[in-house]
């Protein structure tokens, strides 16, 4: 083993972290609370950022930049919304430095202090829907279906490499529509795409559902959103969208002139997903030897390492193989030959498992002789020896079928650990034993919901979209239910 | 005329404004100084980023992502570069707001004050050379070539669209080398990558040099830039690569274990390109009647404007037209098919001639009969009836010759525009006669380079590579001078 990492079983959190230093997806900083996002965590994301911004390019959306900086005024706008992210601000109040006339070096010049302070943006509604005021006037300028790629900043006390960072990176859409179905249709949409990424790139099972009052976004009428399951049962939000109503508009004034020419407040939406996926991506599918990647999404699908000892041997190899990294590229898979001489075949092989590279290819003298290759997938570990002759494709295949195992071996999981329970004893039981979804019945009150998180630490994850209704009780306070919920402990 | 414009003769600055703002590029925000990029402008952005992406790329660069914020005294760390930053910082002083208990509404919470002021970075050396420390250790970690996108904040008093914004977007290389030539190489060839960009992508002609002491990067050993020529006679600095030495590694104690297992301090390099060449873009190359954008970089390069008054005219039109945009497509051809029938087409032509797209096709009832359409260059306003067969391959070949015609057009403004002067006087007349570069010797101190900029508000761009060595006199000392130099009013 090149690094150690500590396994799951001894220590879920500390194998998360070993994973993310190790394979080199992130660092610590030096402010607080904020992470370095290195080169192979970077271009896992930027893979990720481009099947997404296809996305949503494909169904109508552009790309914008609106500014950092908020005045403190605009977050206190909608009620709701300063009262979810007024304990989490970055506040600036001055603009400039200066020395120290006493010799304490660099100090804040008292003198440069804004009349209004700037909040960094936690969440861009109440800038955007400022700007929106001036860009919507009649009907004809609906919808306005705008996305940012952007840094936000929420000043979080206990943080996690990617799951929970002071400042992350994410992409927020805001729209504008003309009606309310218009509205709740787009919100729903952009459920289903962050649905289909998390599924088909991501390989990763979730759950669409709606939240609960406690749970929604700070300003929503409805929020929406996609739950998945890690490995340690622990549910993780992995996306949301949300439907606005009209109170960003009302707060903002922005009205229309409708097609029956009377002025009426704007219905709006916004949605969004970031670098924490990463955090989900790496917990839904990695083992104690190092991340497991999908090949969809994976920086490095096929990683070639020759056996050799002499520069010869390295050339023959060379010759043999680089028809086959001509094949791959030009089947746009993404290939490494790992031709470095400073460390053993033993000790890349251990990094690219840690790595999570989907498909290993070593080669060696023999395998010249035989025109073989011998090819070991990331997933299963099971090595293969195959014949050069019409590799390319057959690798093609391989990334298709790992990708496609990754994702039900979660869904596997992610279904065995769906727990249906009748009372607060098996709620309890359950949770303490391996945690997972638990479907139970619920009172609909935000004082049971909240009594059953002080007590347990669960929340209600979500409201099951087309959720089976059935007549219960709920398990908490005995009161009549009519369908049964999903809580979880949750990151 | 949909929309009017200053003409540039009128007032040259609200031209330029009148264009971003009706043009739909960007806007003016709520926050002082900083913009909203508009989804055409943000769309001119992503082709830009995407052409430069590629180039770090193959020239071997990571993408990478730093914190946001960077601890006050990180940025004292390097004497120079505080020195040439402090007066434009934005501090970050407290991380929480909270309700007024005296009814207030909400105000920063000052219980909530960070021991360390945070700076929003105007730049990242001195976060990135804090972790680098933690990433080399010996030469075989070297060189580490990473490259960021990010936003970055600068106060600014005076700003204006794109030119200077508070905030504004780019990106930072920060590359870290085991020697001196390696790092100068480093620097020259990221140079190269901007020229590269800027003429053949941009098409707007650079003079390639290096800054005089006064105009060099805060804490740079020396600073290399391309410099280009504005149509109302300002230089406009379009790009910087700084050679650092080993400025930031002493400061932030970055060694490595060379190959003569001797511990040694790290060389550096850092470039930048930032949304500011969107306004060199627009200054290089529009008129009167609006944008005129390098096809290589326009959001749409050929949009199609048909003419009808019923329904079945515009599904004949379309039948028609569909093949052609299926070809332009496959060709990876920008193409917008504009059916709208809202606005008539002299609006539409008026509005995408505003917008800048290269070619505009416009088609007819006659055009059907006659198997033709009318086509329409944005740079020359030449316009042509071809014929539908082969079409595509035309309209490909058109937006290339465009792309020739519009920098030839730039390159022989800017080189109608260097005046070699040999006085005092001849330099002043120069300047007020049509600005442009004046090539003129200079004794090679700061403070003849302080009075001239003080008594002309010129300053010299740069001193070109490759620079003709010829003896002369200083037009302002009269002290021997062995080279001229170029000086410029500059953005």
């Amino acid at each position: 083993m090149s690094k150690e990492i500590t396994s799951r079983e001894q220590d879920y959190s500390q194998w998360y972290i070993d994973l993310v230093l190790k394979a080199g997806l992130a660092d610590y900083s030096a402010v607080k609370g904020c992470m370095v996002i290195k080169p192979y965590g970077f271009a896992l994301w930027e893979n990720m950022r481009d099947v997404l911004d296809k996305k949503f390019k494909d169904t109508g959306h552009q790309n914008a930049y609106f500014p950092l900086f908020i005045p403190k005024s605009f977050l206190s706008k909608e009620a709701a919304h300063i009262e979810g992210f007024a304990k989490e601000c970055a506040v600036v109040t001055h603009y400039r430095l200066k020395n120290d006339p006493n010799g304490g070096g660099v100090i804040v010049d008292p003198e440069a202090k804004l009349e209004e302070e700037l909040i960094v943006r936690p969440t861009s509604e109440t800038i955007i829907w400022h700007t929106y005021k001036s860009w919507i006037k009649s009907y004809r300028d609906l919808p306005l279906l705008i996305n940012q790629w952007a840094n936000v900043v929420r000043w979080e006390m206990r943080t996690r490499l990617f799951l929970r960072t002071t400042e992350f990176l994410w992409q927020e859409g805001h729209t504008a529509h003309a009606t309310e179905q218009e509205a709740i249709f787009e919100t729903e949409q952009m459920l289903n795409v962050y649905a289909d990424f998390a599924e088909n790139f991501m390989a990763m099972p979730v759950i669409k559902g709606v939240k609960t009052a406690n749970e929604r976004f700070a300003g929503a009428v409805e929020t929406y959103c996609i739950e998945a399951l890690m490995q340690d049962g622990k549910a993780l939000q992995a996306g949301t969208s949300h439907f606005l109503g009209q109170n960003f508009a009302k707060a903002f004034e922005v009205t229309f002139l409708n097609k029956e020419n009377k002025q009426e407040s704007v219905w709006a939406t916004s949605w969004g997903v970031s670098t924490r996926l990463i955090g989900a991506l790496i917990m839904a599918h990695s083992d104690d030897d190092g991340l497991v990647l999908p090949p969809k999404l994976a920086p490095i699908q096929v990683v070639i390492v020759p056996i050799f000892k002499t520069a010869e041997q390295l050339n023959a190899i060379f010759e043999k193989i680089k028809p086959l990294v001509d094949e791959l590229k030009a089947k746009n898979i993404r290939v490494k030959f790992d031709d470095g001489d400073h460390k053993s075949p033993g000790w890349k092989f251990a990094e690219y498992e840690m790595k999570g590279v989907p498909v290993r290819i070593a080669i060696g003298a023999r395998d010249l002789e035989n025109g073989t290759a011998e090819v070991a997938r990331r997933d299963t570990k099971e090595k293969m020896s195959l014949q050069m002759l019409g590799l390319a494709e057959k690798l093609e295949h391989l990334l298709s079928q790992i990708q496609e195992n990754i994702f039900n071996k979660a869904l596997q999981f992610r279904d065995e650990n769906i727990v249906h329970v009748d009372s607060y004893d098996e709620f309890k039981k359950a949770l303490n034993a391996k945690g997972g979804f638990i479907a139970a019945h619920w009172d609909g009150t935000s004082e049971t919901e909240e009594k059953i998180k002080q007590e347990t630490k669960a929340t209600i994850r979500c409201i099951p979209l087309n959720n089976k209704q059935e007549e219960g009780k709920c398990i908490y306070s005995g009161k009549p239910s009519v369908q049964r919920v999903l809580f979880a402990v949750a990151y």
